[in-house]
C-alpha cells in the first residue's frame, strides 16, 4: 500500500477556485484519467481539518454533545468535535474543544485514528482522540454561532444507541465501535 | 432523542446558492440561533447521498476498491461505494455499484446503517449494505471518469489493514468495525 501505482493516479491539468468561505473553499480541477484522452472535472470541498474526541470520565460516562445542525435540519447526538484552527495541533484543537464544549479538563490522551470523512469530493481529515479519566469542569463562554448542550451517558447506554441507529454521525459511529472494540 | 428541543434549533432566514455542480451544490444561509440576536452564516455542501458496500465472497473476503482520490492526492483502499442516481433506491444503488466496481452479483443483502458523512456543513447521507455471499462476475464497462481496481482481502487481513490504520476512509473504517463486531 506504500507505493502509489502509476495506473491509478490522476494528473492535474488546472485548478480554478470558485468561492473561498468561512469554513470551506470550492474548487473545479481537470484531471487527466490514466489511459483516457478526455479530461475529467473534479469538484473539491477544501476543508481546515478536524477532531473527534472519546471522552471517558472515571464512570465510565462518554460525553456527547446535542447540536442542532443545520446540513442535517435536525437535532444530532455526537461525539464533541471541532475544526482545527491555523496552525493548531490536532490534540491541542481536541483538548480545546473538549473544555469548551463539555467543560472537561484533564485526562489521559491518546490518538485512536485518523480518517477522510468523503474523499470523494473533500479534503477534510478528521482525528479522532481517546480522553480517559477527564474530569468535570465550568463551561467556558461558547463560540459565537454555536449552540449545543453536553450530554453524558454510560457507555452501555451510548452502545444501544449505536446500535440501534439513533447516533447517525460519522465519526460519532466510529469512536463508538473504537470504544465497543477497545472495551475502554 | 425523538423531539428537538426548541433552545437548539436554527431558524433560517435565507438561502443563497453560490455554486450549482455536477455532484454537489454549495449554499450559504443565514439563521438565527436560539438565544442571539446577530444571525450567523452556514456555508452548507449538498450533495446526492451515496451508499457503501461491505461485500464477502463464500470465502469470507472482502470486497475492497482501490482508487486515487484527487480530494486526498493519493490513492485509497475503500470499500465499494458510488452516489445516488435521481430517484434511485439506496439499495439498488448499492447493487448497481457492488456490480460496477467489482463485477460481483447475487449474495444476501442487508442495511446495517446509515449516517452523515460531515454533517457540520455536507448534508451527505451514506447508506451501508452488508451482502453477504456474493459471486464472482464480469467487470463491466467503468464509469467514463472513473479508474480503479478491485481487490480482495481475507477478513481478517483486512480487520489486521484497519487495526494499523493503513484504511484512512470513513465509511470503510465503518463497514469494518460492523465486520468485526457482527462476527459475519
Amino acid at each position: 500500500m506504500k507505493q502509489q501505482p502509476k495506473e491509478l493516479w490522476e494528473k492535474q491539468l488546472s485548478r480554478e477556485y470558485l468561492y473561498r468561505g468561512k469554513i470551506v473553499n470550492l474548487r473545479r480541477d481537470l484531471v487527466r484519467l490514466p489511459g483516457r484522452e478526455e479530461p475529467a472535472s473534479r469538484e473539491i470541498v477544501e476543508h481546515p481539518g478536524a477532531v473527534a474526541i472519546l471522552a471517558l470520565d472515571g464512570e465510565r460516562r462518554v460525553a456527547f454533545v446535542r447540536q442542532y445542525r443545520h446540513a442535517a435540519g435536525r437535532v444530532l447526538l455526537e461525539v464533541p468535535a471541532g475544526k482545527l484552527e491555523a496552525g493548531e495541533e490536532p490534540l491541542q484543537c481536541a483538548r480545546r474543544e473538549l473544555a469548551e464544549e463539555t467543560g472537561c479538563r484533564g485526562g489521559e490522551w491518546s490518538r485512536l485514528t485518523w480518517f477522510y470523512s468523503s474523499p470523494g469530493f473533500c479534503d477534510e481529515k478528521i482525528h479522532l482522540f481517546l480522553a480517559r479519566g477527564v474530569l468535570p469542569g465550568e463551561l467556558a463562554a461558547a463560540d459565537d454561532d454555536e449552540v449545543l448542550e453536553p450530554v453524558w451517558l454510560a457507555l452501555g447506554e451510548a452502545l444501544r444507541l449505536l446500535q440501534e441507529g439513533t447516533i447517525c454521525d460519522g465519526k460519532t459511529i466510529i469512536a463508538l465501535q473504537f470504544a465497543a472494540s477497545l472495551k475502554v
